[in-house]
């Protein structure tokens, strides 16, 4: 009589893009699944510069990621913090729980903002990858326009109503429009002392253009529109400081209260866990079939993995690419057990490169087609509605915008964990 | 030539149900009224519980104070907090800004919960009042439900199983009801370890029976409906002890994790900052005007007012009576400086007494008819959406209503502020 083998445990890090990914496709085959992730929330990071500028709720583009897998019953989700992995015991280390066994490893464990060296500037210019930064840029961006209200000398207030905000990637380029929008348009009947037209909004940007994974065309075409929105930009200036005063730019200082970071990432410590190679921001260099070196059962993809495709050029850190990664890794575990070889290497398809400046103008590039203006802002829109989960998200976003479009309000301007206190409102 | 006499200055403490109102009413007269609040934005209190159990998003229910009063040009809004009055200079002291003066002064503000000489309770259980308290709560119930997931032992299990609501007025009965359901169907699904049915919810009330503001019939029904949904009702039980473990009812230990106070509340310190006369719980015994005895420019209002009606029974700590309120004083100081009498003391008008029970029962007296089941649910929820600000908010909770009711879902299921943490998730 044959006995049934054990049936193969996978453990999957991260319930990112990647990591949930691999989830559901694997949850379809015989195996024992474990997603382990520090938060119970999967996070629609793409739309998360609109929870910071006021316009969604917390809740229109997060998932607890539970509910997201209850049909999958041999996925079990676990709130919980690694802290690393013993690769010869093949367990993973948990912060204040028991350690849990893997067969097959999936490392998703994304990344955060890096200060190239100075993490004393997170501080004062906080990154946006969490919805806790979210809510708190929301907040810092608010309490400025409160304070600018209650300032009598128009210099103090100036610093109020600076926001600066430090890399000209997507991100940068739609947090420096959309905080544009807010004080031209959606705060301009709101105060009594101060017009909050006058407040400036300065995109900083080392190199020599913005938005540079689009072309030159694009990325042109952008900056204008980010101009006519009223936004500074000022190219091939780096910070050589930043503190509670505001930046300073290649030795001349700009007084600011608000400044936001979104300059650069680093992976997470996966790397440092299995002491694998690693590129210089800590992605871990991985196989072709997006393996570690030397370990066949441990997997590494989305922002933790660096992977190149054909033409040598790494595969960008964007959602449809850790998407892929997540189901290709998916269908190389379910193709072992069958004894079956994966029959190629990863190779990334891109989708399309999107950005958005403000509520009216966007930039698409799908390669054989790329499109600015109105026309690429309904296909921006309609595509991050699309990638939503469930109908009720998109149902509940695209009400939001259509409210902003239509009225110009903007629905969660609100100012949470953290209220007025001595000198000011508590940032 | 007549000088025009200099425009008198308003200042209101507290945009709450009553200070807004009075903000709105006076708006209309040629005053200059400053409103000043330690938050940014107006709470729909009655529906924070639904924030608490993860129904509805923070911004569904709160709205920017500044933005609700924009187009009154003569209204200025101020976030700060006050720490005090100097009433012979007619000065309202702030934290960290220079003093207001003030012409006329109105307090309104508001109420937080009380735990009879317990403070050292709170950190175990939090009570309800703000949209922090709310995250917080949901936190706390969320995460206990993570934790479960973790245990392995049954008894430990049970202990994160276990949620205790003190105090069976409105908030506790419509948290119980609420708590339940999640556990009982929402996230019944969700978990692999265990079965969420498994959960008790405990309603804890040291009076004869729940809801005692209403008859005696609604009660008794509300009483039924709650335990149909599993709730546990416990009367005549007052807690002794309150920490990190669980709760001591008459010297009886019962082990849980979550708690929540939903017992009482006192006012805010303004009847301190006076000097004045003031009931048991804080609140300022006013003249028949509303006025503080001894200062006619002075009014007190809402959960900081001591208020009678003509039968001698206290005026409710509800959000129809604080606006009432609020649009009498608002009448008293725009007739004062036409010389006019005001006409009749302040007379509280009961609108009707409402609480729900989950989400298909709710109890309904308005005096003259009382009504329960499933048609007082719909007034109950016809009667919330109505008194929401704004269309777009009337909308985004009527399609999560919606949503919850044809679904099972609730869309606000996030742990935020506080993660994983050594020794289990940061509550």
């Amino acid at each position: 009589m044959a006995v049934d083998p054990p049936v193969q445990h996978v453990v999957i890090i991260g319930a990112g893009f990647g990591g949930l990914a691999a989830a559901r496709d694997l949850a379809s085959a015989p195996f024992r699944i474990t997603l382990v992730d520090r938060r119970n929330h999967h996070l629609f990071q793409p739309l998360l510069y609109q929870v910071a500028t006021a316009a969604l709720a917390t809740s229109e583009i997060a998932w607890p990621i539970r509910y997201l897998l209850r049909k999958h019953k041999n996925v079990t989700t676990l709130q919980g913090s690694v802290v690393g992995v013993e690769v010869q015991e093949r367990k993973v280390l948990l912060d204040g729980e028991e350690p849990i066994f893997f067969d097959t490893l999936v490392l998703a464990t994304g990344a955060r903002h890096a200060y190239f060296g100075h993490d004393e500037w997170e501080p004062f210019a906080p990154g946006l990858k969490t919805l806790e930064d979210a809510t708190k840029i929301r907040r810092r961006i608010l309490a400025a326009f409160e304070q600018a209200e209650w300032e009598t000398d128009d210099a103090e207030r100036a610093k109020f109503l600076t926001f600066v905000i430090i890399g000209a990637g997507p991100t940068g380029v739609e947090l420096a429009g959309t905080i544009a929008e807010l004080a031209h348009d959606t705060l301009r009947n709101d105060f009594r002392n101060f017009d909050t037209r006058s407040a400036r909004v300065v995109l900083i940007e080392a190199g020599p253009r913005i938005l540079s994974g689009f072309s030159e065309r694009l990325s042109a075409y952008a900056r204008r529109a980010l101009t006519r929105l009223g936004v500074e930009i000022k190219l091939g200036h780096a910070v050589s400081k930043c503190g509670d005063a505001g930046v300073e730019l290649d030795g001349v200082f700009l007084a600011a209260k608000t400044i936001i970071w979104a300059a650069g990432v680093a992976a997470s410590p996966a790397a440092d866990w299995l002491n694998a190679p690693a590129d210089r921001a800590g992605r871990v260099l991985v196989e072709a079939d997006l393996t570690v070196p030397g370990h066949p059962n441990i997997f590494a993809i989305g922002d933790t993995a660096h992977v190149e495709t054909a033409d040598g050029k790494p595969v960008p850190g964007v959602a449809p690419a850790a998407k892929q990664e997540g189901r290709y890794v998916a269908e190389v575990i379910k193709a072992r057990p069958r004894g079956k070889d994966v029959p190629r290497p990863f190779t990334y398809k891109n989708a399309g490169n999107l950005a958005t400046i403000g509520k009216r103008a966007a930039i698409v590039d799908f390669g054989w087609i790329s499109l600015k203006g109105r026309m690429a802002w309904w296909i921006w829109g309609i595509a991050h509605i699309f990638f939503l989960i469930g109908l009720r998200n998109r149902l509940a976003v695209a009400l939001n915008w259509l409210w902003i479009h239509t009225s110009g309000e903007r629905s969660a301007r609100l100012i949470t964990q953290g209220e007025a206190k001595k000198g000011g409102i508590k940032l």
